[in-house]
């Protein structure tokens, strides 16, 4: 039997999507049971009425919820009796839970990992990777997406093997084409540590480094993952969405404008309903954090209860597939210099 | 006489357009006389039988081309007699010229405004500065998106006065809203230079700065203007750039699945053209070079004869309502620490 702690709250629409995605994960996987974190009464309730198998759920009790602009570190240290801090302190505890799912803040969820986690042997710090679709077709993961500010050389060779190791368990990607995120495309482009990790990259071997990749390749298709410093890469990913996210809504707005339009986009109903189920992270999953002890699984705010479900499916898979062991296997052996 | 001198070569469909944006903007601008740069005769040859006004036309010969792949510091060290490399001489030299404009590499423009063109009085280092349609309507500027990649809060400082004067003196924007591009909006976000550079910013008191920016809302409208480090911002436009390419794409790839698209896209065709000229940052000028003792303009490689005259009229603009006075004006007097 496989244990995942599904923090219930912090999403726009929870608890009640929270508990939707854990009964759908639930039928969807005889061999699942879940741990839900939140107020007792309020899941209680929200149970009632529902088929599940009651052997398989528990819940425990947190009546807190960190909310999405609170600082991160000042929650994780004050709010210990939320959903999220319950869950992470439970993940941490338990021998017998292997991941946490949340679709709570993303700092603080990032932050609890890497400081109350633990992790990996021989993982200088963990990494938050997203994944997004490319255009072509498949997804394209970014390591690292704003977990990890300050960074070496060495961090990037590791966001590199963590990332491709990850798309090709869960993903099924095979022998994932990693990019450096930089602002050209030939060898001595960035500043020192683009061009240390440059080298670093080229000569590693258990990765399918493809150099340097400039950000408007991202969702072109040539490369399956990104790695990078957690600002440029949050800025990358989150400039992505917004484009794509204003220009959907332009398109919107222009074809409100006449009524030829209206009726021409009447025919193309299929397709911008595909479009926009294309460009819906939802579908892809959630954001993983990578390099800690345990799978943390990080859901969109405000997903629904099917793409709650899907990260729970991923945190089962990143378990499943033995993601922790090949990383602790396949990452060079890092010996900390004391500065 | 207003007197600017234009780069023929460099870009794709060079030197043709470039005569075609040079004649256009001698119609436009009877105050303006322009030096041309490249093959002699092949120049000569293009404006046979076209009518103009000779006497506002100089050609200066540089018969070599600098190749958008080519390493900059190689190209401007080596190409001396390249058009782009004459040009830049020519401005540096000759005190009757006021500004330069080019559609070759970017990098080794921007990098020989640096090195070649000088800067103005208290200026660290000059920023390079595109500009973006925001989606509700408007334009927003980036500083710097490539050009420094090492760079501290003073600098920081000075592309927002910098921006902000550019945005108003060229494009009306009255009082420019500043953001500082971070990886939330909270006051603590980012890195140690960009908690520096948001104290700078809230204390410097000649800028309208609105805090901290998320890359989601570049296009969204709120700001004018955008100040960071040359990497990240590098990575902030070409992202934006390269999903709006990839949408259009996609978009229109669906559209060719079925007739009923078709059809319905054939309705709204006045409105897809109207998104693609939109998204076409030919329509908005070019990218300047801020903070150069002269004006320095980079228009898009793959520009027409209309957005190589835009990006005249642009030099021309910069240099008629003495941006570069006010920059000197306006930045703090700046002694730099010698460590």
């Amino acid at each position: 039997m496989l244990k995942i702690v599904l923090d219930c709250y912090g999403g726009d629409k929870s608890p009640a999507v929270n508990l939707d995605g854990a009964l759908l994960a639930l039928e969807r996987f005889p061999d699942l049971s879940l741990v839900l974190t939140g107020d007792e009464t309020e899941l209680k309730k929200g149970l009632e009425g529902r088929t599940f198998d009651s052997s398989r759920i528990e819940i425990v009790h947190a009546p807190e919820v960190i909310g999405v602009d609170e600082k991160p570190t000042d929650a994780i240290r004050l709010k210990k009796e939320s959903s999220m801090m319950k869950g992470v302190r439970l993940l941490r505890e338990d021998d017998s839970l292997s991941g946490l799912v949340s679709i709570g803040s993303t700092g603080a969820l990032v932050a609890a990992a890497q400081l109350r986690i633990g992790r990996l042997k021989n993982v200088i710090r963990p990494t938050f990777c997203p994944i997004m679709p490319k255009i072509p077709g498949g997804i394209v993961g970014v390591c690292d997406s704003g977990a990890n500010v300050d960074i070496s050389a060495d961090m990037l060779q590791q966001f590199a093997i963590m990332g491709s190791i990850y798309l090709e368990s869960v993903y099924q990607v095979k022998n994932p084409r990693v990019g450096l995120l930089n602002i050209g495309v030939e060898e001595e482009k960035g500043d020192q540590l683009r061009k240390e990790a440059y080298k670093l990259l080229s000569e590693t071997p258990n990765i399918n480094f493809a150099g340097n990749m400039e950000a408007r390749e991202l969702l072109a298709g040539d490369f399956d993952l990104v790695v990078c410093d957690g600002f440029s890469g949050n800025v990358l990913v989150k400039s992505a969405e917004g484009t794509a996210l204003q220009m959907m809504k332009l398109i919107k707005s222009k074809i409100y404008e006449k009524t030829l339009y209206k009726l021409g986009a009447g025919l193309m109903k299929p397709m911008f309903k595909e479009l926009k189920d294309f460009m819906n992270y939802q579908n892809y999953g959630g954001s993983v954090v990578l390099g800690a002890r345990k799978v943390v699984v990080k859901g969109h705010g405000s997903s629904e209860g099917t793409a709650i479900c899907k990260c729970i499916e991923q945190a089962r898979q990143m378990q499943v597939s033995g993601i922790s062991e090949r990383i602790e296997a396949e990452l060079p052996e890092y010996k900390k210099v004391i500065s």
